[in-house]
């Protein structure tokens, strides 16, 4: 097939996260002297990344292409595609480009690191172009979990690259319009180059059912549960969701109070541009909640992911100011857990539950993403001639490469990224032969990029094992010692229950450090050597723990 | 209807485990002089328990009893029910009652622990009974997931109470017979007092499918990849599971290698026992691989719940000595994540997919408990006057309990219990009045019972922030400063990246000690709050981290 571009140019793709950090997308396009960047995500930290508040993508490469850089495109709403945009734009100062509720979500963002005025940003329509350099950004419709998400038709001098951001085809959606098929073929017809799309649901085979499936059983559990308060705990950014439940709320004649932080925020975003239809007098503030009887109210809550702070693991805790479980309470997750939250979120129910609350979880929620026969329908309209699967794990990728070759893609064809990697495309060939640098940034409060390898490997054994910190104090030339040695722990073990552990541990560093005396070792890296060894020794054989030591020595002259 | 025993006998049931502590199942049952032990069992640590190894139940109660104690009844050989065997017989020394496969798989854990010289056990077969005190204990054969389980019949002077352990309904099992259904409606006819019974699957409906069906995709597995080296990883103690494993190796003419500890003992022991039959020459050393092609070797592994050290997870990671997967491997998980390890699991199928490996796990697993429609046949069949749930989360005991009243048990006579809780049963009536002290003792290396909550949550402020410790040297009585403050931290920031910061906040502790001095405060502890209250006022302000600040002290005379 012919595409569109010329057969002699070749841009240059390059993935920044993604893959080794999953949540952290973010891509630049790259021509000459030309970069834009779609998505800028962060990510969560993993179980071993203790005391992590976020991760984001290490930019040094396009702090060292700063001049180059036209603009970022935001695809959609989600953490996972906005999350580091305050950190990229405090090193790289571009203008953003998104949709109306995408950008106004941001808006927040930029506001909580008070760069809000600092930022250019150009809220683009579904349809429209945007023009970066070399590039032509076209934005196309697609449904997701969130209101006003976009898939990408971007032109560049070597061919059109379409980029679906997150999707599923929803024929019935709650807001606006389908994902737009037509468009897409359209610019299959043309010839695209290469389709950048979605893996989420890539292993799950069928179609993903329309957000109005969820609406109808919250319609239902309204309808059986006419007597008792109901409680909905669902992602805040899911606004056709709680538009739903706003819908059978007023059906059945209940205020609704909105809670938690995130909740509240979005809500009155999406709210203020008109996203979101409240009727008149809906919402009331949780203050006024003692005006109504349960039967009269509904809560929209945030915490459906068990977190423990969220307002409903607040709630199940008996630790929220305003709300009591009791029971009958109707609480509904609408929400599944996303991997690696499930014990949090059944502990959450379980709390729930002692407290006579009716938990209901079941079909209460469907996926934002495409399942296995639409991903194939992208693949039958757009037919390119090369394919990236993105966003998923490595595994994903690759049923999704497999998916891809069953499609008519040549295997040649598909590239499954690492970060960093340099995709090189023209219309005759397709190669990754070098890489910039790439790789995950943590962020611990304010500091960004303080946290490394060894603070984790330290804070990991801190966390194990505790630590025994042995001081001791020393006259300076003499050799002398003047006072210790003593020991302190913390996080090893009860000192009240295992004082003849300690006081022995102390004898053990106390012979250590006499023995080093008598032999004349001056040594003070020797000395805390020693005792060190010693105290490990008999520790491991005396309890089988490795706590980290520490020792420590103060000389005085 | 009309129960055995005595109208006017009463007993008492105490969980020292189970709710709160998922895993330690353990329940006594007492009348007057007489207290049988029914399981055993260990939990592994929540995520919050940092650094432990295991948790084991409080055992005050029977130890303030211990004359009281008969023996202790195993239901089956599960980590659940037998774990903290070794910890309660050291401090109560009394008979151990199981099935042949289940003292088996004890007798290791005696073994490691040294006392199985001093531990006297009894083999019961299914059908028989042993005569404990007052109580009389009958072992009935039921279906789990693991060889020789056992469901109980306890007759006791105020009736019998009907313990199922843990089961499912197996029609076609791989080994040995069905669930004894008629010997539980024998019982039911006669009149059953109580019923304890499983409580896992409780909120799934219909039925769990028979271990027969993984067998059969096993070796349709095994049919579709002849050419390529089949690696399976399953639970050890799935002896049917293994069996099956073997017996397609065997039909495909494959030699078999079993690999992981865990696997290794139970496997040895299950042959010795009979309960595994391995033709001739299928099993060699995984040292012999390399005399065979892949296609005529299969592994069994440990490993699949992603635990970090178990083999599957350590070929994952290419640090396993004597494997290494290669394109084209393909790797079986035949189990199913236990919840809380599916991130885990993730990571491993990740790396071994990214090796090139094809990874299937998909119907390679069935359950060992029963579904919905299993319970119901069970208290069909036994219609007891009271039901007891066991084994399970808040949630799964409150389903059972709404199964239990669907199916004709008044909802006065249903008890979900806390661990200590002392239900006193007669047919009269049933009721819980009082608590004897139960709860968890956590086992770290080889203390049992040295690390409790002021320890974890030592650990947990270590691990997400780390530690700082100021040290200095006081002269004694003159109040002067010898030497310091220095500041020393682990798992805090990178030094060479926060020279700065370390180096101000060193200012500021000297500026908190000078003025102290200047004040004239002798009073170490204070100095040690001024000390701790400025630098982390500083820190917080600086970069929004709370490290843990330990300042100490020496003095030199």
């Amino acid at each position: 097939m012919k595409l569109e571009g010329n057969k002699d140019e070749k841009i240059k793709i390059i993935p920044l996260g993604g893959l080794e950090q999953i949540g952290m997308n973010m891509t630049l396009f790259e021509y000459e002297d030309n970069i834009i960047i779609v998505d800028c995500g962060l990510s969560f930290p993993d179980d071993e990344m203790l005391g992590i508040d976020l991760v984001i993508p290490d930019i040094t490469y396009l702090k060292e292409n700063a001049d180059k850089v036209k603009g970022i495109i935001i695809t959609h709403g989600h953490e996972d595609h906005i999350g580091a945009i305050p950190y990229v734009l405090k090193e790289v100062n571009v203008p953003l480009y998104g949709t109306k509720l995408t950008l106004g979500i941001i808006e927040g963002k930029l506001k909580e690191h008070g760069i809000e005025k600092k930022v250019k940003k150009k809220v683009v329509k579904h349809g429209q172009s945007i023009n970066l350099g070399c590039f032509r950004v076209e934005f196309i419709k697609v449904n997701h979990s969130i209101a006003d998400a976009s898939a990408l038709a971007i032109f560049t001098p070597a061919g059109v690259v379409v980029h679906t951001g997150d999707f599923k085809i929803d024929y019935t959606p709650v807001f606006g319009d389908t994902t737009d098929l037509t468009r897409f073929g359209e610019l299959g017809k043309k010839g695209v180059l290469a389709l950048l799309s979605d893996s989420t649901n890539v292993l799950r085979p069928g179609y993903t059912s329309s957000e109005k499936t969820v609406g109808k059983t919250i319609d239902h559990i309204f309808a059986e549960n006419v007597t008792h308060r109901i409680i909905v705990a669902t992602f805040a950014s899911n606004v056709d969701r709680v538009q739903q439940i706003i819908n059978s709320a007023s059906k059945y004649g209940r205020k609704v109070v909105i809670e938690g932080r995130s909740m509240v925020n979005i809500i009155s975003t999406a709210t203020e541009l008109e996203y979101l239809q409240v009727p008149d007098n809906t919402i009331i503030d949780i203050e006024e909640m003692k005006n109504y009887t349960d039967n009269q109210l509904v809560l929209i809550t945030t915490g459906s992911q068990g977190e423990s702070m969220a307002a409903l693991s607040r709630m199940a805790a008996s630790i929220h100011r305003k709300v009591t479980i009791k029971p009958g309470d109707t609480i509904v997750f609408s929400s599944t857990p996303i991997p690696g939250n499930e014990k949090a979120v059944s502990k959450v129910i379980n709390e729930l539950s002692m407290k006579g609350a009716n938990v209901i979880f079941q079909d209460t929620h469907v996926s934002g993403h495409a399942c296995q026969e639409e991903i194939k329908l992208i693949y039958s309209l757009v037919k390119p001639k090369y394919a990236i699967p993105v966003h998923g794990e490595y595994r994903h990728l690759k049923g999704h490469a497999e998916l891809a070759e069953s499609m008519g893609v040549e295997s040649d064809n598909i590239f499954i990224l690492s970060s960093g990697d340099v995709l090189e495309l023209s219309q005759k060939e397709g190669y990754v032969r070098e890489q910039v640098q790439s790789g995950s940034v943590l962020v611990d409060g304010l500091g960004v990029g303080d946290v490394g390898n060894i603070v984790l490997r330290d804070r990991q054994n801190l966390a194990e094992n505790g630590i025994i910190i042995v001081v001791m104090t020393f006259e300076k030339y003499s050799n002398q010692l003047l006072a210790g040695p003593d020991i302190v722990s913390r996080g090893f073990v009860y000192v009240r229950e295992a004082e003849n552990l300690l006081e022995d541990a102390r004898c053990v560093v106390n012979d250590a450090v006499v023995a080093c005396i008598e032999k004349n070792i001056a040594d003070w890296g020797k000395i805390k050597m020693i005792v060190k060894e010693s105290l490990s020794d008999y520790l491991w054989k005396k309890i089988k723990r490795n706590p980290m030591i520490l020792p420590i020595i103060m000389e005085v002259e």
